[in-house]
């Protein structure tokens, strides 16, 4: 850091992420000196507006990071493999919102909520879970610190957002059309969005999973030092705007009580626990988004196994799921001194 | 039967899956020669055309039933409790679409393809189950007569249409209010529906789970026989018209690797596999609303698990999750003469 701030980049600051990573390093006051925001050659010339000035667009190139403390990305995993070297080889750490870094076994995989002293061993490169995997490793770690964890099945319900801004654009365009009987046309998502549910987020693998599933798997794993976790993800775009939700059942090594097992997940930093049956009290996306926490309910025993529990959660996948998340990771690095590469 | 043709009563013919009784009798050919539409005294006056000809709407009650040979009900559990036994003492056999009677050990509860055997006990009342339950019995039961099951997890993705016709016009409201930023209000849901995703479908029980959920695991255990078998259900409402879709996890007794899987699936009657990950196919609301058959894709071998598979299942909710099956029934009764009452 020179003088009295933090000199930040942000790479895809154009983009849903971006625009969240500047809005919510604002959000938290961080001290930024120079923002600087890139992009690619078609966004140069508009102007970011934070911290009470303008800050102009400028290319997405090698030599855009001299000076630079901190650089954000969020700009898809080929301008990370491309550009964040280069951040690097400027003096920055990188904070790597793509899955591009995530499974190096030489780069930090970070929830701070779950395991921030693997920062302590970057190398540069510090990588931003996949959004889905955010929101669900919060209440699996309270659960493994609790009692440990054996087994997780999740269903994901993702919205639009997940594709970025244009994934929200093509989901209400498409939804006006349906609602006026026109012909529905699809680019972003593989059909049509608009009130039906696609079993299909990234592409499929040999395996049968989608690579969005098999994220969800091996990196959880990696945030929460479990290599051999049975985790298997069903993930699946509903037609909601912004904000992911999540159907998770994990067998624990002993057995839970809801009451106890509620008590141990709202322990646990960054979780609201909003679980209230009788109130008809459970978190949907509406609630959450523009919350940086991560929202937990229908917690609730197996009816029929002690040793199983299921719960609902939800968060915003562009804040917890991505640019908060992201932002956490600077303020660690801020607050340890280690926004430097070593 | 008397002389040619079945005399069929509808009680609750005006209803979204009413309509669909009558509409299915009319497609697979039945051979009704009178088609009694019964409903509330507000419905009185109105015709259903069906079989050439206009039938007038009766008041739905107790005497309404002379002469008739099969009555089905899908004017909710109150009705059903108030008039079905009108119905069998009338001399009609009743198949009953409400949750009333389905876990009444002296009535069956019947998914054709499954357990058609337990009609030949009725004693004059049949129970049709849940529609989530429907289409999951069927790829389920498919698996247990290969190599067994031990225990299903289930998360699913139910349409407005599961909340009748109410259902859907709100979230065609709710939705087009969205659209234009105008206030969201909702009824027939317990919050505005559109764009989000509800976890709540049914009432909440002490167990923590939705009565929707508990129907999913007793009738799955009463339909297959399998009095303590593991089902665990989380139970979703989403923004989608009509059709359900499920993400099911069944672990087996048996290793079964993915291609025998699918084949043991598609063998299976009234299923339809649409799975071949690699052409992006999967089954969707909008492929399945107006078939008849149940339609299973993403089906996989866990990642980690040998014993345990993974699939997606679609099914429209007022066909074989409602009228369809129903029917299925009145076809199964009058081709083996048991469509009197005993």
């Amino acid at each position: 850091m020179s003088g009295a701030g933090l000199r930040v980049a942000i790479a895809g600051a154009t983009g849903a992420v971006g625009r969240e990573m500047v809005a919510t390093l604002e959000l938290r006051g961080i001290e930024v000196s120079e923002l600087r925001p890139l992009a690619s050659a078609r966004s140069v010339g508009q102007l970011v507006h934070a911290f009470g000035r303008d800050w102009p667009v400028r290319e997405l190139t090698t030599d855009a990071f001299d000076g630079i403390d901190i650089a954000l990305f969020s700009a898809g995993g080929d301008r990370s493999r491309d550009f964040a070297p280069a951040a690097v080889a400027a003096g920055a750490v990188v904070i790597d919102n793509s899955s591009f870094y995530r499974l190096d076994a030489e780069v930090p995989l970070v929830v701070p909520e779950v395991n921030a002293e693997a920062i302590h061993g970057h190398r540069g490169i510090i990588a931003n879970p996949n959004c889905s995997t955010i929101q669900m490793v919060l209440p699996l770690e309270a659960l493994r610190r609790a009692v440990g964890i054996e087994r997780v099945v999740v269903s994901t319900y993702q919205s639009a957002a997940g594709a970025g801004q244009a994934g929200i654009d093509e989901l209400l365009v498409v939804t006006a059309a349906a609602l006026a009987g026109q012909p529905l046309v699809n680019k972003t998502f593989a059909r049509p969005l608009a009130f039906d549910a696609l079993p299909h987020i990234g592409t499929f693998q040999p395996s049968g999973y989608s690579s969005e599933e098999e994220k969800m798997c091996h990196e959880t794993r990696k945030i929460m030092g479990l290599a051999t976790l049975p985790v298997s993800a069903t993930c699946v775009r509903v037609p909601v705007l912004r904000g992911h939700l999540e159907s998770v059942t994990v067998d624990l090594c002993e057995p839970l009580p809801t009451e106890q097992a509620r008590a141990v997940i709202a322990a646990f930093p960054g979780i609201v626990v909003d679980d209230d049956p009788a109130s008809n009290r459970y978190p949907t996306a509406r609630d959450c988004v523009g919350r940086l926490e991560t929202f937990v309910g229908r917690i609730r025993q197996d009816n029929t196994l002690p040793r199983t529990l299921h719960f609902w959660v939800v968060s915003d996948n562009l804040l917890k799921g991505a640019a908060w998340n992201a932002v956490q990771i600077a303020e660690y690095l801020t607050q340890t001194g280690r926004h430097h590469a070593s």
